[in-house]
């Protein structure tokens, strides 16, 4: 099985997004212009960039509704977002939300507003605004975006230039699945015997059910990131999303991205694994596998930068591996190459 | 026929976004503090507020499908944000789209773009974002929404606290229907015999069909609000969207908005009007009725507001009523009063 038989066909995607923004090219001047190309997410506005992101929580809300939990994916909309703004160097601001739904229902909208407001105290951002649409014709059940709004002076802003062979690679844990790769998953359990309701077939996650487990909120990791990004100058970030390790190359392209360590997945990959029959070329290109983000320091910031990381996340730190002269990422362990 | 009827309940709509705005209590404090209390939309920045918007295009999007034409939704997306954003007295900077599609393919994410663009250069916005998510199960067809980001001086924002009895009340023409009540007319039509293909039967749209009339893209008023910002102490601004002329209780609710002299009301509105036997209480809480943008300043300023305004707008600008003492929107000459 493979994502894109779950169909997300993630070449067809690209061919679509390329085509919207082949035909975007207006941009300011001064205030407002663009800072390293066009949907680099960047505008200049004196001496700092603001950065927005904007991203949806995907089809994990369709588990959502599967089990009628829908306390924790406002918690998965923020985590995406702010997450994908640290990666610049940028500290999440404030954040708005898009929530289209077929019916208005405020027993529903409610539960939303709790992930919501859970998630914007672990991001320190403020929600400013957002907007509930109406759809019946348009959404079955629900979607959820949003946008964060966040700043960084321009001379800090974290490129990925800087990285460079002989940099070392951290990761840090990721809380689950995250927010990615949910077509996959779902084609997997609804082609098993399983269904949600039923127990999580391991000790890890005692008492819950698959959809819970499956559910599980993404991880926020804006405080640890803004800590390290402090004291040390970062080479290079990477909130890792749908393409798995593949999340690596876009940093820079000339190196090579050794992970000789690599943090332990979850339980819930290998069941999900094992139950789809899915290979580990799949698996590392389509799921976090255990490491939701990755920081890449020089050698002599390696010590520091753990322990700073250590003090103020709440998920594992580990130094996953290294920058070599090369191309593409490599899992030795398990002989994976992606370039 | 009424909105409610037609599958949107706004009491209910209010209630699940109350519930889910009740739920929002984080802020935070210095940069990033929320301007105005909650989901007003503006943060601090420094001497700046900064300005999030987010709004979709709605059912009007079906149109689009219905007659295959989607190379402007892309302009209502930017028109409704950027529009919502001059109200407070912001120049919009940057802006990131949010495309939820059953199915990418390039030739329909292309007439995307190609909206925004031309959206773009008329609001002087960068676009540095987007996101595009194929989501089968949840999205038919399609849906648009974005986020724009807007800045203002924070001894500039416009809260329409200087509104006072006396003040002049000028109009900008809509360009139709503008991006609200869609569902109204979508039910409107669909009880008729006509269909979207059919060629609209009034003089004012030669050679065009229903559906073409329909899917005309909302005005934007970037540049003739700028331009009047620059030079006069501007009392109110309002975007007249949904609520019709009730969007102008929601400036100050202290005084009268006396509208004695409205702007005439395309004939799609009059067609529609007639064809859903709609009463005028309900036309003019639904839709723009010709006004897309009202604009309050001092009776002092009214002829400089004109004359700037009239210089760098496309659109018919009118001096379309006063403010006076008392509460709500009254239009003497339908004997409408919304309070």
């Amino acid at each position: 099985m493979t994502y894109a038989e779950s169909g997300v066909d993630i070449d067809k995607e690209e061919v679509a997004i390329k085509a919207l923004i082949g035909e975007i090219t207006q941009t300011r001047k001064g205030i407002g212009e663009p800072l390293g190309g066009h949907y680099a997410g960047m505008i200049s506005f004196g001496k700092y960039a603001l950065v927005l992101c904007t991203d949806g929580v995907g089809s994990k809300v369709l588990i959502a509704s599967k089990i009628k939990k829908w306390d924790t994916v406002g918690i998965d909309c923020m985590a995406m977002n702010v997450n994908d703004a640290l990666c610049v160097g940028a500290e999440p601001l404030a954040f708005v939300d898009y929530l289209a739904v077929d019916s208005p229902d405020p027993n529903f909208t409610r539960e939303i507003g709790k992930g919501l407001k859970k998630a914007a105290e672990q991001a320190n951002v403020s929600i400013i605004g957002g907007e509930t649409a109406s759809l019946p014709e348009i959404v079955n059940g629900f979607d959820l975006a949003g946008t964060v709004l966040s700043y960084v002076e321009k001379k800090k802003i974290i490129t990925g230039e800087r990285i460079s062979p002989g940099d070392e690679i951290i990761g840090l844990k990721s809380s689950g699945i995250h927010s990615n790769g949910y077509s996959l998953v779902r084609n997997i359990i609804d082609h098993s015997s399983y269904d949600y309701d039923d127990a999580f077939p391991f000790d890890l996650y005692t008492n819950q059910t698959i959809g819970e487990v499956l559910l599980h909120p993404t991880a926020i990791y804006v405080k640890e990131i803004l800590a390290v990004l402090k004291k040390i100058q970062v080479h290079g970030l990477a909130h890792i999303t749908g393409g798995g390790l593949r999340n690596l190359n876009r940093l820079k392209e000339t190196v090579k991205y050794e992970i000789n360590n690599p943090m332990t997945p979850q339980k819930v990959f290998s069941f999900l694994q094992k139950l789809g029959s899915i290979d580990d070329h799949e698996m590392y290109q389509t799921f976090n596998m255990g490491m939701g983000f990755a920081i890449i320091v020089s050698s002599s910031d390696i010590d520091e930068a753990m322990n700073i990381l250590s003090r103020h996340s709440s998920y594992d730190v580990q130094h996953v591996g290294t920058v070599k002269k090369g191309k593409g990422v490599s899992l030795p362990s398990k002989q994976l190459v992606y370039s």
